[in-house]
């Protein structure tokens, strides 16, 4: 097996498709070098292979050799050799993932100087130069490579600068300098207990080795788990002969970008420096000038590098970013990328690559250039600065951000919304009992709770910004502490749904905007999928539906009627439940029909001639009752209300170890055989009305947590009987939730009772893994992630090894018994961009989410079309 | 299609396989008449065909004509006709569905009399018989097909008699039996709206639309769901014509068995009547004579009916039962089928049925003959009588009944045990803390609780009677109401938990004998499946363990370490959850471990030579600590001791909404990762202790509630680098549950690094279903049954439709994997005959179940083999 290659190296494929071998950098350096002969330094790149290879076994049998035969080679290109006392090359060793991934060891320059070789760099350059060249790379070595708290050498670094009286780096002179180096060579003695390493090969093995370690450093595990980066990929690792931008007056270095990544302008943007390192452009310690000021300083140079920059954006038909030095006069490319952007800029610059005739995107090319972090970036506020204190990090449940005043109930926030404030409504967890502070409020925080606990849930629905189950969030009656901090009622703090951080303090937002290029990539993704996969919104009243439709839903998919069992509705639901007779039952059961024909109305006429999937109630009926804890405690200390007593029976009669596994969904129309009967009667009234006003409302009833054919079969009856009773002459389709795996298995005899299915994923994920989500994502899901026992949060994107094969599996049974069987998702899966290409390739008729996903889920949607060709 | 088959009718098959279209009645009367030409009345059977056809789409097409046809052909062949007014035929219709069936239609008599025919009947015998013939027709037509209450005939009946100055039903004249017979159809058209039929087509029409309809009756349905029959069989019906035991004194009717139902003694045995209808048999008015007096009476029919008795032994090879009617000294057979026997019976007969040289059944045969419920009679305890007062029925939760004293509290029932009382805990639930009293007491009441509650798995395990979840007794200090009768402390109850009765005061109870047969049926059940599947038990003690080796058990396929943390140990294993620093865990840790070594070593030491299968800790930790419930209350009332205050803190720590989905298994281990080492330690040294007294420990490690390969990657690697730090030179093997549905999907992946497959199918089967089996068996496990939703509980039998296929299809990926794998089960189903079948079918290797279940599993193992050919 080859575990090095040249950046010269012909391989049989252009580099750029050899990523997972190469890493980016690796791959962008032989594609620079071998496929358009820019001015790239040379070297070589050890591959990923030999990253996993290293982490199997330890250091692979052939490394060394390889690695000494590609060095001989760049020495005699060079014409210089490592180690050289009279004229030495000098190597940079960098780490370069299929990924670009913070946290692994980045650089190390100058590799190569020893005690011998600084004296024959001094009589190519200067001593000056030499001598602080070895003493920046014995502090880099020591720091990155060997682990040295970089504190020791800063420290003497600042009394040498103190000793020559220097105000600038540049002053200290060469006898100083030789002091330090022996100063930090006894650091490295004393930590390591062994000296610094004089043989350029030890040099290079250890900052290999190091590479290679610092594939599975915390950091970038943790990275990798949040960018969902599988964790056996490995890093390759750079090995490139220096070039000095801090040479003289004739030398820089600079980062530049082709087009501007921020706004997306078609300019070439970028920063520069002088005689400098690469190191000194990002430290931020000297002001950068910017790259139109460059054209003043090297005219020439800037001529050539713009001219770079065509070429670069002719070949990989996109913006790139580079980093380049010039070394007394002459420029050399060191890196590029296709660079990252803002989501605005995103937008635009797919949108006029398509009429740049370097470029001529396909409006398919453009689509499958943005991705979903993109358009909900230009959807939902952001924090405007980078600089804000983090005081608690908890889940991100809701994206966007939000800042305003801290509440600790409801009833505060409503009372502080009122005044015109602006609202933070911070709870250990919330209730339907919250619903009226959660309205009024920017945003939502949370203590405890998962990422479908109530908070979350009702917080998406609304495109309303919200944090979760942030557990170091300790609150006790109208403060909260966290992170050292103490916050009380009516402090200014800030969250950031999108990332799950809670900040302390006024933070400036950056509002979302959807700028002209938005539209125009979802019509054309609305072409592409035109005819395949269509895209609906989950909403449960008038007005979220309204909003869904603004986004593009094509229809509901899921339009809950628990939310209208809320609210004031609340104590007619509580008299249904605790009704002793029959009579009771029904009139309370009546009182509900009334209420929500109007509900339906409302969601009808905003989605008039589009389908609407009515979902009937699904909750355990304990949901709608107080929380049985404080009934007890109020029972125990004889303060209990008569009607809290009669909560308290119904509460305890309704109780359940595991509610999540129990008398819910259909089971409750077992259990109360009106309940259902009434919701299709309103629901058919509703779409009367409809009808009566002129509209078209298009009705599909359905069914929740099946699990026989026989039970769907009886519900089935009930909506029939009720339809037939409403006698409306309107056309329903009645079908059910697959999520259960039972469903999903005998999906052949349920679709024989069955118009539709719509899989309910997160239920059907919950229990294919035995995971309560609930239960699972706060304390486990991180350990699960990081220890790499599960490669994705199953709840994020859908599990391909067993979730995914039940929901191809129920497609092709159903569509065995029902050829052309309607077959949707609703839920959370449908709005996240991988989950959608599994539902695709399943062969799923459409996917519904959340309003405010509904454009990610359209861009996804023809992103899954066109990756399946 | 055909529907109506006479008696006589040539099959292509012997009748007695055609039980599913003749019904068992039809069947064993098409055998009868057809192949041995026994003496029994000309008739017709209506097939389940016409049934199905009836409930499907009302009274099927040409079913009028095929009757018609056949009461034509009926009518030539005993010379007479239905209605004649000069010597009318008259026919009884019957019930018979596959199985036997207590609930539906039983029988109509004297079918085709009316105000004419009634006149030939009194011809051709004498005026009393027939009114009295008439009268009985109208009551019984009215009662049973007309749906009419009984008393309102025996209100006018008694009038009758008393009118009559009679003191038997035959000393009411002719003359006043007319008057009677009048008001009989005066009731009945007030009733029905309309005059008693006097067509006979339209009676026999009315008896038979009343047969299909009793085919849903409740009774019947409620039976069907008891005995697990499915609902969409139907029933066939009989038409014969009818022979008259009480003509005159040379005739009787009686009912025989061909050997001693009770006691398996190859004699035959039954009751007789001189002068009576079969009705007068049962009905239990008059004194019944037996066989033997019957040979005084009526010698030459005696001989004739015990040469039938042969014949049918030999020809059906079983004991029979069968009724019988001589008319005017003519023997006729009514009906005949195999008959049902006690545990004792079912056992003798099949062994002694293997060396009668008229049957010479293998010993295959006769252990076909046996059922898991005739080893459950034999092996525990029965209410020796069926005069019980039922006050509440619960769950069956642990077979074998139980009569002692009621005591409210673990405390007071273990006071009472040791003043000598016999005892029976009554709560509404147990929990560990329970575990001293349910330890001393016959048997265990709860009110609340499903089959898988702290106290039905508890008991099963011990083999103590229990009764759970019996919802209408309700505790309330030391006292319980139910069925209107209170019961206080001290007073004596009785409870059957093979029924899931509650009976008021003392109850005699026949004790279980192991009798010589059923070690004999063992033994030979033993050789059948010798080489293939093998039986072992689940038990989590040495003394538990030996009573299974007693039982036959052949290893351990489930040892729960979570029994062990109870009791005197519970404050350690508190220590640990609560360890604020990882020494003060591991100090927790290591006391546990002294105290696991010493459980394990007994538990080995009971089974030394076989295998043990160990599994790690699985329950959630909150089930460790105090109720949440309790501490809230205390810490709202200022109560909780310092301790308390810790334990609260803990408990809600660990507090989940899902439990069974929660972190539990495997996921204990990630979180705890000292847990499982820890545990495995112990349980080498243990074996190692057995090594050193010259056992030969035989360990199996089992990794509870997988869902991927890297999590029991993992968890392989914890337990074998405490298997090789313990260096005790033992072999050890690794495997895991597969009892979530994605454990048994990407079996192929877990088997990988497994060495042996274990289901869980009582966890497989609340994940499959979304069942918490808690939850829902109490509540709507009857409506599902009942209703026809589920065929079976799931939880008592597997699944096939979905979790079944999943055990198949992980059997088959996972040998796929790993060619030979071991497969077992281990839980519930690991008993049941029919999951049994199931299991062999897939190819397991063995199943595990309760230590007194192992007999019946042993059987049934056989029986699956013999059934698979």
């Amino acid at each position: 097996m080859t575990y090095v290659f040249a950046f010269d190296y012909q391989h049989d494929v252009p580099p750029m498709n050899l990523k997972h071998l190469l890493g980016g950098k690796g791959a962008n350096l032989a594609e620079m070098t071998s496929v358009l002969a820019l001015p790239v330094p040379h070297g070589f790149t050890i591959s990923t292979d030999a990253c996993r290879a290293y982490m199997e076994g330890g250091w692979p049998a052939g490394l060394s050799d390889e690695v000494a035969a590609h060095l001989q080679r760049l020495e005699a290109t060079m014409g210089k050799g490592l180690g050289d006392p009279a004229d030495p090359l000098l190597v940079s060793v960098r780490s370069g993932a299929k990924f670009s991934m913070p946290g692994m060891m980045d650089t190390v320059l100058n590799l190569g100087l020893n005690d011998d070789s600084v004296q024959g760099l001094a009589k190519q350059t200067d001593e000056r130069f030499a001598y602080d060249s070895y003493r920046r790379f014995i502090q880099m070595y020591g720091r990155i490579v060997q682990g040295i708290p970089g504190e020791e050498f800063d420290h003497l670094f600042e009394q040498a600068k103190v000793q020559a009286g220097a105000e600038s780096d540049a002053e200290i002179p060469p006898a100083i300098l030789q002091e330090l180096i022996d100063a930090y060579k006894e650091v490295v003695l004393k930590h390591m207990g062994e000296p610094f390493p004089q043989a350029p090969a030890d040099q290079l093995r250890g900052a290999i080795e190091a590479v290679f370690k610092s594939w599975n450093g915390a950091r970038a595990v943790a990275y990798r788990v949040r960018e969902r980066i599988p964790h056996d990929l490995g890093t390759a690792v750079n090995v490139q002969s220096m070039v000095f931008g801090n040479r003289d007056d004739n030398s820089g270095t600079g980062v530049g970008f082709t087009r501007n990544p921020a706004t997306g302008e078609n300019r070439s943007y970028g920063d520069f420096l002088v005689n400098a390192q690469g190191e000194d452009v990002v430290a931020g310690i000297r002001n950068t000038l910017n790259l139109d000021e460059m054209r003043r300083v090297f005219p020439a140079v800037y001529d050539e590098l713009l001219g770079i920059f065509d070429r670069l954006e002719r070949h990989y038909r996109d913006m790139c970013d580079t980093e380049f030095t010039i070394e007394q006069g002459k420029l050399w490319m060191l890196q590029t990328r296709v660079g990252k952007r803002t989501g605005v800029a995103a937008l635009r610059m797919a949108v006029e690559m398509t009429a740049d005739p370097k470029m001529e995107l396909t409006h398919g090319e453009a689509v499958q250039r943005i991705t979903g972090d993109h358009l909900d970036q230009v959807l939902h506020p952001q924090f405007a600065t980078a600089d804000v204190t983090v005081i608690a990090t908890g889940l991100a449940a809701s994206p966007g951000a939000a800042v305003g005043k801290a509440y600790f109930t409801a009833d505060d926030a409503a009372a502080a919304a009122a005044r015109g404030e602006r609202v933070i409504l911070v709870r250990s967890e919330t209730s339907p009992e919250d619903v009226h502070g959660m309205i009024v409020a920017q945003g939502i925080l949370t203590a405890r709770g998962g990422l479908v606990s109530h908070a979350a849930v009702v917080a998406r629905g609304w495109g309303k910004p919200a944090v979760v189950g942030a557990e170091s969030v300790r609150i006790s009656g109208a403060t909260f502490t966290a992170g050292g901090v103490t916050v009380s009622e009516g402090d200014v703090i800030a969250i950031d749904g999108t990332t799950g951080r809670v900040v302390l303090g006024d933070v400036a937002l950056s509002l979302g905007e959807r700028p002209a290029e938005f539209d125009a990539i979802l019509s054309w993704a609305d072409e592409i999928r035109a005819g395949t996969m269509t895209v609906r919104a989950n909403a449960d009243t008038g007005a979220d539906a309204a909003v869904a439709r603004s986004f593009g839903a094509e229809g509901i998919g899921l339009c809950r009627t628990e939310h209208m069992f809320l609210g004031e509705r609340l104590p007619i639901v509580r008299r249904m439940i605790l009704a002793d007779t029959p009579e009771e039952e029904t009139a309370a059961l009546e009182e509900l029909r009334v209420a929500q024909r109007a509900d339906f109305s409302e969601v009808l006429e905003a989605m008039d001639g589009l389908p609407v999937t009515v979902r009937l109630l699904d909750p355990p009926l304990h949901e709608f009752l107080p929380r049985i804890e404080e009934l007890a405690v109020k029972a125990a200390t004889g303060t209990l209300s008569d009607e809290e007593k009669a909560h308290y029976r119904a509460a305890q009669m309704w109780h359940e170890q595991n509610p999540m596994l129990g008398t819910r969904g259909v089971r409750l129309g077992v259990v109360k055989p009106g309940l259902y009967a009434m919701q299709v009667r309103a629901l058919m009234e509703a779409a009367s009305d409809r009808v009566a006003a002129g509209g078209h409302p298009v009705v599909e009833i359905m069914i929740p947590l099946t699990v026989t054919r026989e039970e769907l079969g009886l519900a089935r009856q009930w909506v029939e009987q009720a339809v037939g009773d409403a006698a409306t002459g309107i056309d329903v389709t009645i079908g059910t939730m697959i999520e259960t795996p039972r469903a999903a298995i005998r999906a052949d005899q349920i679709a024989e009772e069955a118009d539709f299915f719509s899989f309910g994923t997160n239920d059907l994920t919950q229990m294919t893994f035995g995971f309560s989500r609930d239960d699972v994502e706060g304390r486990l899901m991180h350990l699960y992630l990081e220890q790499g026992l599960l490669k994705r949060n199953p709840f994020e994107t859908i599990d391909p090894g067993a979730v995914g094969e039940l929901v191809h599996e129920a497609v092709k049974r159903g569509r065995a018994t029902k050829p052309g069987l309607k077959v949707g998702v609703c839920g959370e899966h449908g709005g996240d961009p991988e989950s959608i290409t599994l539902f695709h390739a399943a062969g799923l008729d459409y996917v519904s989410c959340s309003p405010f996903r509904v454009p990610i889920a359209r861009l996804a949607a023809a992103q899954a079309i066109l990756a399946s060709g």
